[in-house]
């Protein structure tokens, strides 16, 4: 079944999210915790977590103009830092609520009944439910032209994860953490090992380290 | 167990890689599909793309300086087009060596045995064996100055996908259309949809609109 151009302009705009928001696959879901200059947290679902670098640790994060994601971009920008914390399943229902459009003086902690979690040497809460937690400080904002969203640039200073969850490589699992896996805008999955492959090179034939079908 | 910013950075590269490509959730896995002005075809696994907004429909990728990314980072900026393909579970182990050291006048199809597909208004190869392929349109590139990563924005000019995965509210079922999540470096998932929420708001509970736990 194809789309050209002009039928996905044609498509009503909330039928368009939807598809746009599911055709680059699967999604990571993170809390992302912030705190403004009186104190008041705010916590927010976002997709948009990508890997930049990894000396140094960088991520970034896609943020919206929108009036529920402007409260985490500004508390962003005055305080330097944020948390992002993985939806793991246990926690999906109390993490999609995080989306909904709360005035600016409640906090999203408070609305669904997620802990903060502060850290000494951290100045963003944490989600205290999350089995994963990461601490970030801001290193580059941008705003892009093409469509008024921000690209914010940031280290990770701090990860609070579960000792079983690292693997002898370094790597996270995230099965046995039970992070959820994103897709479109309201579809949370569960994830399982299907196979993990060796290091690729051009003299050898793709090597399976790790084959479900093989337990 | 906490890892503070001293810990990451005195981490060995690898291990140091292993762990932040993973910090950040599940992410997707797309082979982009390039040409050069030769006619040389470029495939290429990334787990970067990111949703940028669906009026226009935008996504972003993140292209690494690595000599593997920039024959692909060079076409797309040479030729202004490029295909994301989504990697399903039957093409884990073609799709993941893909990212091996090929010598520039090797084409990863050829070399991985994935066959491209052309449409006849779109000057990008897409993968023939991907239910899931899209098209898109160069719109903005930036070298990111703080690690030399380029963000390149492209429109989806083409969707074409499996018409069953299509859902009535316009969002692909993933799943069903059988497309992996990655974590980290190396490992490919396959995903089950948990649940799946209604728009949140404010005044209203989280409502479940399915659960896997009711089936």
């Amino acid at each position: 079944m194809q789309f050209q151009s002009s039928d996905i302009k044609a498509m009503d705009s909330r039928r368009r999210a939807a598809f746009i928001n599911s055709v680059s696959g699967f999604k990571s879901a993170n809390l992302v915790g912030t705190v403004n200059a009186k104190g008041q947290s705010n916590l927010a679902i976002m997709s948009s977590a990508v890997h930049l670098g990894s000396n140094p640790p960088l991520l970034a994060l896609i943020i919206r103009p929108s009036s529920e994601e402007h409260q985490t971009l500004a508390n962003i920008l005055d305080s330097g830092c944020y948390s992002l914390n993985h939806v793991s399943a246990s926690m999906v229902e109390q993490g999609h609520q995080t989306a909904a459009k709360y005035p600016e003086a409640i906090s999203e902690f408070d609305a669904t009944g997620l802990s903060p979690a502060w850290h000494s040497d951290f100045g963003a809460p944490m989600v205290a439910e999350a089995s994963i937690k990461l601490g970030l400080t801001l290193r580059e904002h941008h705003e892009l032209e093409i469509n008024g969203t921000n690209l914010v640039i940031g280290e990770v200073v701090l990860a609070d994860v579960p000792s079983g969850c690292v693997g002898e490589d370094g790597a996270l699992d995230l099965v046995s953490a039970d992070t959820v896996a994103l897709t479109g805008l309201d579809t949370y999955c569960r994830a399982a090992t299907f196979k993990r492959m060796a290091y690729a090179k051009p003299h050898l034939a793709p090597q399976v380290l790790w084959d479900s079908s093989a337990q």
